[in-house]
Parts: structure tokens; sequence; C-alpha cells
């Protein structure tokens, strides 16, 4: 028979009423002749009383944990109310008991506050899933997608899948690739994005696209990485990113209103790629703190301190109460600082009006005046090159915010980072990279062409927390201009051709101005659920090996498999 | 600049209003002087006018088919009217026009009678989906998916995503494999479908979910079957299949509805699997037209007939006003039957009141009046074993039905196919098939146990137009039966080990009992929009060899990509 509710529902108001109820024995004690059951369901728990006189008592006195049931019974008030919890006020006299399905004893505990180790919740994943936080991580992500699809819905983007099975790119390093039966030696690729589908989309003329899409990378895992990940993808033509930046944010105002009731102000803040560098020492800063980076090599004009000798650059953070930090402190940070590529960290103090620090020796007293430093106030510098000082300055911010409790958990701190340079130059390799991707439109075309170096893109990313949980640009729409970005890039016209020729054909036939952004999913629901493991807002994850701890995959597979896909194992 | 309509959008009532258009040259022509461009997007066409006096007018003589522009200008009444479209009483006199983009002249034509052949359609794709009919089906596909979507979010399903890198399984020959670049000689596979996870879900307590799932199959593909395929799946504890069955009518009434403005009636026809067969010849019965099957033997009974001495069965079809079909034709028949492994056709016919027909000459008159012949009427005889004269009648019927115009090509007929056999029973190789998979549950387990041969299912396709666009089950929670299935299905301990270990467990420790339903997306996006080709409804489809003819994948990658994931070309 149905349930007639779920085990949220029932209270005072529906005394006396006849329900039948299913779920899962949370637990269950005898109490003086009595069978008190807690049953669970995704949506809450009611208690259940079987009195001995019950047909059914024999077989409620086999009940155990995790058991599954349906009970027929009356509701009726509680004698010892527990105001913990919505049903907690009545429970249900049992009249009829059905065992749908019996268990063992699961191999870890299904509350919320299980001690389990990680390895074990990801082997009975389907067990960890009962606990109600892990629940709530996919029901949150499943209203975060409907919110977000909402919205685009309603903007006139038209959803469209776009394949798994696809073609290896250049960087195929990262490409997850598949063997094909039909075609000896050769491969389909899994995208590691819809990119170029997406731009494809807007050379067909559908102007404004969407998809829920999965994506691949073959790279070792970081803590907040999966193997696939999801993300929504946009893409619209006749735009500029004022337009694309518009409607991210009206999608995440939507989503946190609705999913969070948590009102975030729109317009984001923006800030150029170069100040993000300079002030926060990330291009993906997390402005829930400040601690800003300063220059402080002219300060050090004229100052003789050995260690920054012949530096491009000296700069530092200064930290309010923070001169009490101990040497072993330091010490910590300044690994830190070298983990980074910076130097070294040296630092001087004014603690109790005593001016302390490690450089202190190289300093007049005209010198230390100069810092003008106030009182138990720190000031952290890091000498080197410009990009290594930043970085490390970037880490040693962020430790120090979390330190000093400066990070406000519950905020939320949206940035657009704007004005990016369009390529990086390997000094070593002595070759360019894009800083986003090949398909990123150059903000001045003839800079790009005279001085690549200097050129600039139309590229946002989007922040929060510190983390880019997305990313866009305009893209070039002109095939000259993507010929000479492949040829800037070092690739061959071979390699073009052979790879990309079928894109820049495309380009030939009329392609509209475009431009779009991806938005991390994972990552967003991971930060609107406030947990910071990626694992946790993914059904069935992988571990940072890329192993599949349930299933067991990747595994072994039959010799005859791998002979109808002409393949063999061997290096 | 933004534009500020699309070119459906103005008619007469925006006569004088200054208005920025944007889109490709449909066609472009001077006539007396002035140039006349109808601009298109995928909302429509708009008729622009560029005079002589205009200073972009040498611009605009350079427009070609497929360039990309914008113009400035304002909305007046046309000379010459166009009832066909909706802008086709206006004009817009251009007062600025820029080029944003330039086209080749494209090798195929972007309109809908477009005469391109498949492989040229399939290598540009992004100019096939120029074509309005093609962005149709797409834009459809995506009005299907919201409304399919809408219903199950409304019904408090979970939409879940499942991973796309998984484990092979038993039939892994159809598996796509992805080797793993971490564990050497080790590989994922992708889905088939996600069976198993969602049945986890399940397990897992999540009562409702559902996912728009690519699932993936390596096999020799047929005009509607591609190697990647969408399918809605739908699971959910604690129900009867009347449950799954009311929310799939749900879903397709409402989706009919909103997207074709289609009433269709609920609940839909049943059908048990064995009238089907019997009546239809088919599984997935085109119940749009009759041409019923019927039992000839009794009448044959005292009658000899060569052809039919010894067979089990006789069956046929009574076709009215078909005693016209000439020799060849009814030879075309007879090879039909052949070609799906009926032995023969026999037939007798009345026409202008004389009865003639293949076994006459074995037929007295009684024996002839118990035919009970109509005038103009052929009866269709098929003799042999029991499944292959029904199949094959099946098809004849299907054929006779196209033929004499018995199908009503608007008509969206409705079926649910229900009472399956649980097992399939190979004489040849002596062993059982599952009927559907190996995770449908048996309708009496006490007939699977002692008698798996009778056993049936509680199973349930759904049909549409003799396409089967969905089917699911009842599934087995049970432990030990669902290890009692796999031994019937032949499998050993140590595959069900191997392979199924982590979800024989899974059942162990609580198992609703559950159910769910699979839905053809493809299929059914093909029968809303009236195309017999599964390709026109997905955005970039393979061909009947696999091939992605646009990118060209599969493809060779680099020896340094193999040697990183361990494999070898080679048989």
């Amino acid at each position: 028979m149905k349930y007639t509710h779920h085990n949220n529902e029932l209270t005072l108001k529906d005394i006396n009423q006849k329900v039948i109820l299913k779920g899962w024995v949370q637990k269950s004690r005898n109490l003086g002749g009595l069978i008190f059951v807690d049953l669970r369901d995704r949506f809450g728990i009611t208690q259940l009383v079987i009195k001995p006189e019950n047909k059914h008592y024999e077989a409620a006195l086999t009940l155990r944990s995790e058991f599954v049931i349906e009970a027929e019974g009356v509701v009726v008030e509680r004698e010892s109310k527990n105001h913990q919890i919505k049903t907690g006020e009545i429970e249900i006299e049992v009249s009829s008991l059905t065992i749908l399905s019996r268990a063992l004893t699961p191999p870890m505990s299904v509350l919320d506050d299980s001690d389990a180790l990680e390895e074990t919740r990801l082997k009975y994943r389907y067990l960890d899933l009962r606990r109600p936080v892990m629940q709530n991580y996919l029901i949150k992500r499943h209203q975060i997608v409907q919110e977000i699809r909402n919205v685009l819905v309603e903007e006139g983007y038209l959803e469209i899948e776009t394949p798994i099975l696809g073609k290896s790119t250049p960087e195929g390093a990262r490409d997850y690739l598949v063997p094909s039966r039909l075609y000896e030696g050769q491969f389909y690729a899994l995208p590691q994005s819809p990119q170029i589908y997406k731009q494809l989309f807007m050379v067909a003329g559908f102007e404004k696209y969407f998809q829920v899409a999965k994506c691949f990378r073959d790279e070792d895992l970081r803590a907040d990485r999966q193997p696939e990940f999801t993300q929504i993808d946009i893409e619209a033509s006749f735009i500029e990113p004022i337009d694309i930046q518009e409607v991210t944010e009206k999608i995440l105002k939507n989503t946190f209103k609705k999913v969070l009731d948590i009102d975030i102000k729109t317009p984001f803040k923006r800030m150029a790629y170069k100040d993000a560098m300079a002030l926060y020492g990330s291009d993906k800063p997390d402005t829930r703190f400040d601690l800003l980076i300063e220059d402080f090599k002219p300060m050090f004009e004229g100052i003789d301190v050995p260690l920054f000798n012949g530096k491009d650059e000296i700069r530092g953070i200064r930290v309010q109460q923070a001169a009490h930090l101990s040497r072993k402190q330091m010490d910590k940070l300044g690994a830190l600082v070298k983990k980074h590529h910076g130097d070294a960290l040296a630092f001087i103090k004014k603690q109790n009006n005593e001016v302390k620090g490690s450089i202190l020796k190289f300093l007049s007293t005209e010198d230390i005046d100069k810092f003008n430093l106030s009182d138990e106030e720190l000031i952290c510098f890091v000498p080197g090159k410009l990009d290594d000082v930043l970085q490390s300055l970037g880490a040693l911010r962020l430790e120090l915010g979390q330190q000093f409790n400066l990070i406000d958990p519950n905020r939320y701190d949206f940035l657009w980072v704007v004005d990016w340079p369009l390529l990086e130059y390997d000094e070593e390799e002595q070759r360019f990279y894009a800083k986003h991707h090949p398909f990123t439109a150059p903000s001045d075309l003839e800079v790009f062409k005279t001085n690549p170096k200097a050129a600039m893109a139309d590229a946002y990313d989007i922040v929060l927390n510190g983390y880019e949980i997305g990313g866009g640009s305009l893209r070039i729409h002109n095939q000259e201009v993507q010929s000479l970005m492949f040829e800037t890039l070092g690739l061959s016209d071979e390699d073009v051709k052979e790879r990309f020729g079928f894109f820049v054909d495309a380009l030939k036939y009329g392609t509209p101005p475009h431009g779009g952004l991806a938005l991390g999913l994972d990552r967003i629901v991971m930060l609107m659920t406030h947990t910071n493991n990626i694992k946790d807002v993914i059904a069935f994850p992988k571990t940072q090996s890329a192993k599949d701890q349930m299933m067991k995959a990747p595994s072994l597979v039959d010799e005859e498999q791998m002979k109808e896909l002409h393949i063999k194992v061997g290096d």
C-alpha cells in the first residue's frame, strides 16, 4: 500500500488519523514491553510504538537498525514529547507492521556524526548517502541546478547537448581517450569542455545556448578537483562582456535567494587582473578580508638589507595585533612563503612599544620611523621576482587571514576579475601560452598583431570567497585572427589543420561576434553548502587517485574486449 | 550596439520606430539601384532597404549571402507586401550598416529545401544547423526536455548526476572503454545506462530520482541508433508499476500539450506482451491501424496444403481492398516474410467475385466458403514456428499498413505493453537471457524459483506509434533473489563477485522496494517533430559507422599519449 505521509509531516493536528508510513528503522528499543521505533525517510523521523498485544509484536521484536518497514496505525499524542523535531509531539500506535527488507549491521554509522573513515564512506557510498547531511548536499545541488536553469530558460537560452565522444585536442595529454572498435588505432576523446561545440552553435545561429555539461580532465587531482566535473556552459551572440556578466549575476542572485534565502548584491565588484595580483597576490582574491599587499621597495631605498640586495621587488603585508607571533610561528610562515617561491620572509614588529624584527639590525631609528608601526603591528616583507613575491604574499595573506580569524565564513563575496592579459610568455620555453584558452578574443587587434606580450583580452573570471567559480570571454570570430592566435601559440599549420581545421573553416562562413562563460557547478554547490570537500557534493565521486572505491573502477577487462578494440596493454 | 528586435518582430504597428537589427544576409539583390536585403536570425526574416544616397551604399553592394551584419534604420511600410511572413508588411530603411563578419559562398544551401547530401550536411553541420527546419528540431528538443523536467521536479523527483567514468559490465562487449593513466592495464567503461547507480540511490533513501542521462553502447548502428544517446532516467521507492506509469503519462501529456498543443488521452491503453505478439506480431505494436493477425490453423484442419504440412502454426492477416495486388507485389511481400524468418507466404483472395490464390488448388468449394471472403479481400497466410510466424506477420502487417495508407501520420497512439516474461530461453545456447535486464523483479517468486521459463516480470514498456519509447520495471530488492537471478543467467559466483559484488552487498543493508523507467529522449523528439532520422534531433550526431564527419573523430593520437595510458595498438 502507498504511504499516506512522509516521516516529517505528522503533528498534533493529525491526532486520531489513520496513517501508513514507510522507511528505515533508525533505532528500535524495548521499554517495559513497549517497542519504540524511530522511522526515518529522507524527510524526517516519526516515532512508532508497538504494544505487546499487537499481533505483529513478535515481528517487531526482530527489528534492527536499517530494516525497511511499512507501518499502519493511528496518530496519538506522546507522553514524553521531543521538541527537537517537528513530529516530536506525536507517535504512531501501530496496528499493522510489515518488514519490507531486512538489514545486516551496517559497516558504518549512518548518522550525521558518523566517524567512519573516508575510505569506508566511499566504499559504502550508498550508506554514507543515507546520512541526512550528505542527502542535503545532493538535494541542495538539485535545487541549485533547477534555479540556474530556470533563469537561463527564462532569458531565452536553449539547452542543447553536445557529444561526449569527441576528438582529441593538442593539449591531448589531459584527454581521456576511448579506443574505436570500428577504426583500428583510432580514438575518441572525452571533452575537456564543450568550448568548440558551443562556438559552433553560435556559427549556426542559435544565438543563446546553455548546457549542464559533463567535462573530463585526466590530470593529477587536488582536493577540489575530480576527473569528471560539471559546468554550466553558456554562450551567446551579438553580446558584450557586460551582457554575459549580467545574466551570470542574475543566475547567482536568484539561486542564492531561492535556495539559501540569501540576498546578494548585484552588480558584483570589478577588479582588474593586475590589481588583484598587486593587492591580493592572487587572480582569485578572497575579498572577505583586507591584509592588502603593499610595495615597500621605495621605503628600502638607501637602506642596506643584505637579504634585499639586488632583488627586483620588496613587497609586504601589514598585520595588526600580530606582533605576538612566536619565532616558531614566523618560521612556519617563512616556510609557506618559500613553498610559494618567495625568496624569504623578513619582518619588523612593534611589541609593547618596542620594535623588533628579523632585519632590525640593518635599520636606523629614522628608517624605522618611516614604517610608522602602530603597537602590536607586524610587517612581513618578501623580496624576489615580481610573480614569486606576489604569489607567496597571496598565500601568506590567506594563511594570516585564517590565523587571525579575519574571514567571515557566512559571508559571500563575489568579484569579477577583468582586464586579463591575453597571453602568458614562458621565458624558459620561449613560447606563449593562452592565459585562458586559444579562442579568447584580444581586446585590441593591433596590439595583438604587433606586440602580443602586451595584448589584453576581453576575458572575465568570477570569483567567490577566493574560489574561481567561473570564467569567460569574448571569442575570436574571425578566421584570420584565430589562425594568427594558433600561430602565436606555436601550433604548426599542420597541427592546426589536423586538429582545428574544421573549426577554422567554420569561422569562414559568417560568424557572429560571440562570447560566453562557464560556471563550475561542483564548486558553487560546495560553497553554498559550506563543505570544503568536493566529493561531498558529487553522488559517486572518485578518490584523489581517480578511483571509484565502491565499484572498483578502473578495473581489468577481458583480453577479448581489448582485442575487439585493437589495443594491447604495455608500455 | 545591442539589437532592439529579433527579425520576426516588426510589423505595421512599429512604423517610424528607430531599430537596430542583426543577423545573416539570407539574400541581397539590387533592384533599380535600391539594395534589398533579407536579414535572418533564428527567429525570422526582416527586409532591409539601402538607398544609393546612403553613405554605406558601397559596403552594401559587397553584401553576399551569409554575411553577418548590423543595420540601424527606421521601420517603413513596404510597397509590395509579402503576406507569407509576419514582418512582410514593413521594411527597414537603413541609415547605418556594419559588416560584422564576411562569408565565403557556403558549400551547401542553408534553406529548408537544401538538396545537400547527408555527407555534406554532416561535414558542415554548423551550416546545416542554420536551416530553420534543423533549428526547429533542436528548439523543440529543448522545450521537450524542459517540460519533462518540470513535471518530474514538481512531482518531487531529485535530479542527481551519475558518473560517466564507470566500470565494465559482463555484457562488456558493448562497452566503450577508457584506459586509465594511473593504473596500468585497467579501464573505466562508459555507462550503457545508469541502472545500478539509480538503484543505489534508492538503497541510499533518496526515494525519487531522475536524470537526463547520457548513455553509451558500442554496437553496430541502425538508422535510429547512435553510439551515445540520451535517456530520461527515473527511479522511485515504495511504488507499484501504476505509480511509475502514471507519472510517465503525466510527463507525456504535459509535454505534448505544452510543446505541440496536442491533447493526449490518459490513461494509455494496456496490452499484455503475449497479446501484442499474437495480434500485432510485435512487442511494440503500431496501434494506429488494425490488420490484426488471426490464427488459421483450425480452419486448415482436414485440408491438405503441402506447404502447411507438419507446420506448428498457420496464421495470417485479412486485408480489405487488396485483391488487386499483382503477382510481383505479392512476391515482394513473400520476400519480406522470408526475410523475417517466415517459412512462406500463401494467399487466397476474391477479385470480381472470383476466388484466386496460391493455394487455391488444394481447397474445395466448401473449404473456401469457410474463409468467408468478401469481395476484393486478400488473406495472407504464413506457416512455421510460432515466433517466426508472428515476427514475419508483424513485418508484413506494417508493410501493408503503409502500402494501403492505413496509418495516420498525425495521430499519436500510446500503449503500455505489460505482463512480460521475465526470461528468454535460448534453445541453441541452452541458457537464459533476461528479457529486460538482470535487475527486473519476478512477479511471482515461487514460479521464478521452481519454473523460471514460466516466470513473468513486473515490467512495462511504453510504445508510441510502433516505437518503443521507454521501458521499466519493478526491481529485485532482495539480495538472495538477485543472486539467484545472476545464477539463473549463468554468471559464475566469481563473475558476480567481480562485477556486481558491491551491488549485491548494497542490497543487504535495507533496500526499499523500488522500480522505475527510462524514456528514450532522442526517439521521443524524433516522433514529436515528425522526422524519421534520429540524426536530425541530435546537434552533432555520428554516422551509422560511428564517425563524427565534422571533427573527424575518432582519429589517430600521438604515440606519447598512448604510452602514458600504457596501451599499444595492434591485435
